[in-house]
Parts: structure tokens; C-alpha cells; sequence
């Protein structure tokens, strides 16, 4: 049996979920409770006012504002949060393009207090797509790469479908059942799932390569609404004509 | 120090945090991961076939379907739920005034395997609003009596701004510090607070009685768009005319 609690843990993390209604997107917020150092992963420029005021309501410092990928369809507040909140710092996969003060790598760690992220290369959406993982496997942040019964278009960014497939099966896939599953976006009012129910569930991702590729080239999805103006400014933590 | 974290806990509940958009509505569903009898909490009509169909994915048995009090501002899916998922019994409070299998009163619980929902009347949105605690007073569902830094309106439906204060302050606010708070609603793309945080940070409810009956009433809210269609339905478990 998995499940999914929610807890006072003595060596717990500090943890929200956050979301942000025009592009669907999740914002999470992660801290240490004892040093109070957090991490803010794919913040949204219009929601930044409501995350700052957050962090200072419960009192933590914001060491890192991180994103899983350069995103088309909203803006990033990485920009504006180092602006808001001093000692801030920027990152993002050194595949993506885009700038910012921590470039990471495959198999990095973002330390916070006595927890950490570690990052698993998971492209395919676009080249720079990063899995955030907790510590202790217990919580994926898997950006566009898996969504919750579905995954991000790889017909946009550099996208692959047959990358993606790989990134998912052996990146992600390949942790613990029970990991939850924090996704960038959900548009039918989810908020979490399992490794375990994605490997059986998933519409998409429990098919063989050969059919997932087939799936994803036949979406006809219309172009990202905000490419235009969300990727020139993301590159450049969204304060680009801003 | 206070933390909200979501871990794999062997004597854990299965949990999970379910939106509608329209209506901004939280639905909560819980379940026991040895019996797989579970509870839902404020379904929604027009989402019920996406909880039932995650139900059905995770091999739960719905027990019970339950809301918080008698919903203006959509129709309720308990009605329907009942239909699709044979053997779940409504709930809701003998004092809303709503028809339902099981009448609730305060200090009543809702068992699923071995675990539980005690119920707390925390009248004043509604005669008939109740708060559901977790047996390890983890986590609370408190309708729309306490909100995210806010709290639900006082001007229809037998409101009462001092009764209001006093349910959450004797019901809600005695709570252990670290006691999720997840609300019926939310509006900012919140998901959960605690009581610690709403003691202190909480617009309305850290004022005096005096101040909360002044801002209560000087609201101006529009008349919930829904109420004449919601209401009625909701008194006999959202099937009337639907
Ligand atoms: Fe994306
Ligand atoms: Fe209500």
C-alpha cells in the first residue's frame, strides 16, 4: 500500500503546493524547519507577490528560485523574487539556454538546511528539463516532463518525443512506488500522484515507445498562446521586457 | 517549528486534494490503506466522474460522502455519487436542514478502516457547517468557517458573523498549532495553512469580536451567483432538477 500524507514530521520539510489559475501552473515551496532555508521551484512572475508574502510569513530565507525548464506558457518570477528577496539565488539545467546564477547538471544537489533536491536530467519536452528529487525519494517534481495521468508537448523547444519516453522510464519510473509526483501544470484540478499510478495509468506513458511516439505526433495542439513573449523573457529569468 | 509534508507513512492515510475550478471548491478525498474504505469530502457535481474514476484507479471503496455544510455556490455530487458508486452513504449536518443517510452531530465520527473523521459544529457561514478532524488531529476540514486568511461570509443562509468567530475560535483555533487547515475554498491557488498560521496571520479572525461583526458587515459581496439553483439542490443531496 502507498499513500499520500500530509504531516507534522520532527525531520519533516516545510511544504506548499501553490497554484496559479491561467496557465494551471504549481509553484512549490519547500524549507528546512530549522534553518529555515527554502526553495522555490517554477514560481510564476504574477503570482510573486503572494509567495513573498508567504516566505515572510513563515519566516524563512529563499536561498534558491529554481525552474524545471525554460517554460512557453507563463513567465517565470525567478527575475523579480532575487529583486524582492535579497541573497536569492537563480537556477536552472545548463541545457536550457536560459541564464542564471546556478547552472545545474545532471546528478547536482540544491541543498536547503538539512534537506536537498537532486536533479535528474529528464529531457524531451525541451532539452533543458530537469526532475527535482527530495532526499529521501519521498517527492518528484517533475516539471513538464511527467504530468498527472499525461506529459508535456514535445513538438515545441527542441522536443523528442522518444527522448522524453526514455527520460520518464528510467529517470523517474525507476523511483520508489510510492515517490508522489509534483507535476508543472494540471488542468482538471489534480494536485498529486504516484510513481506507482503513473506507471499504471498513464494514458500516454504506459504505452510501448512506438505508440507513445505516435500518440504525441498526432496531439494537434495549437501553438503555446505565450511562446512568443514566455521563452525570450525566460531565458533571461522573465525579466526580459518586463 | 510546524511543517506540512507529504510522506509514505505505513500507518498513513491516502489523501488527496481535489479542485474545481468554476467554483474554486476543494474536494477531499481520505481513505485507509489496509480496508481501502475511503470519504469524500464537498464533491462537486460536475467533477464526480474524475473522483470516481481515481476512486476506481485506486481500488477504494467509497464509505461515505460528506459536506461540510449545505453549499450556495455549486451543486453538491453526493447525490450522484451515490448512483455511480453503489453503497456510499451521504452525510451532513442535522442542523443544516438538508436531507442526507447519516444526520451529523457534533462529536459523532466517520470511520473508514481504522481510521477516522470526528465531527466539530462550527456554526455561523451556515446553522448546519461542520469541522472534520482527523482522529490525530492532523488535519482539519473546515468547510467555508475558516478560509486561507479568511473565513466564509456571514449574509445568507442563517449567518452569523458573532457565532462565526466563536466556532472558530473554541472549535478550530483550539487545535494543535501544527493541524492542517484545508478550507472548502480557496481563490489565490492556496491549498492548505495551519492553525498556527491562521492565529497569527489570519486578516479577520486575529481581531476582536467587536472588529470581526464590523468587517464582516461591511463585506458588500455580490449575492452567490448559484444560491437559488445550489440550495435547493443541496438539501436533497444535489439531485433535484439535475
Ligand atoms: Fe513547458
Ligand atoms: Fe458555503
Amino acid at each position: 500500500g502507498y499513500s499520500a500524507r500530509m504531516e507534522h514530521a520532527g525531520g519533516g520539510v516545510i511544504f506548499r503546493q501553490l497554484f496559479e489559475p491561467v496557465s494551471c501552473t504549481y509553484t512549490y515551496l519547500l524549507a528546512d524547519p530549522g534553518s529555515k532555508e527554502a526553495v522555490l521551484i517554477d514560481p510564476v512572475l504574477e503570482t510573486v507577490d503572494r509567495d513573498v508574502k508567504l516566505i515572510d510569513e513563515l519566516g524563512l530565507k529563499l536561498k534558491v528560485a529554481v525552474n524545471t525548464h525554460c517554460h512557453a506558457d507563463h513567465i517565470t518570477g525567478t527575475g523579480l523574487l532575487k529583486k524582492k528577496l535579497y541573497g536569492t539565488k537563480s537556477a536552472i539545467s545548463r541545457h536550457s539556454g536560459a541564464k542564471a546564477d546556478i547552472m545545474l547538471s545532471d546528478g547536482d544537489s540544491i541543498t536547503f538546511g538539512k534537506h536537498c533536491l537532486n536533479v535528474r536530467n529528464t529531457p524531451g519536452h525541451t532539452d533543458g528539463c530537469v526532475t527535482l528529487v527530495t532526499g529521501d525519494q519521498s517527492m518528484a517534481f517533475t516539471g513538464d516532463a511527467l504530468l498527472i495521468r499525461g506529459c508535456g508537448r514535445t513538438d515545441f523547444q527542441q522536443g523528442c518525443s522518444k527522448t522524453l519516453y526514455n527520460s520518464v522510464h528510467t529517470q523517474i519510473f525507476s523511483l520508489p512506488g510510492h515517490c508522489l509526483i509534483y507535476p508543472a501544470h494540471d488542468y482538471k484540478g489534480q494536485t498529486v500522484s504516484t510513481v506507482y499510478e503513473e506507471k499504471k495509468f498513464n494514458p500516454r506513458l504506459t504505452k510501448s515507445l512506438e505508440e507513445f511516439v505516435k500518440i504525441m505526433a498526432n496531439l494537434n495542439l495549437p501553438k503555446p498562446a505565450k511562446i512568443d513573449v514566455a521563452v525570450p523573457a525566460n531565458l533571461v529569468c522573465g525579466l526580459h521586457d518586463v
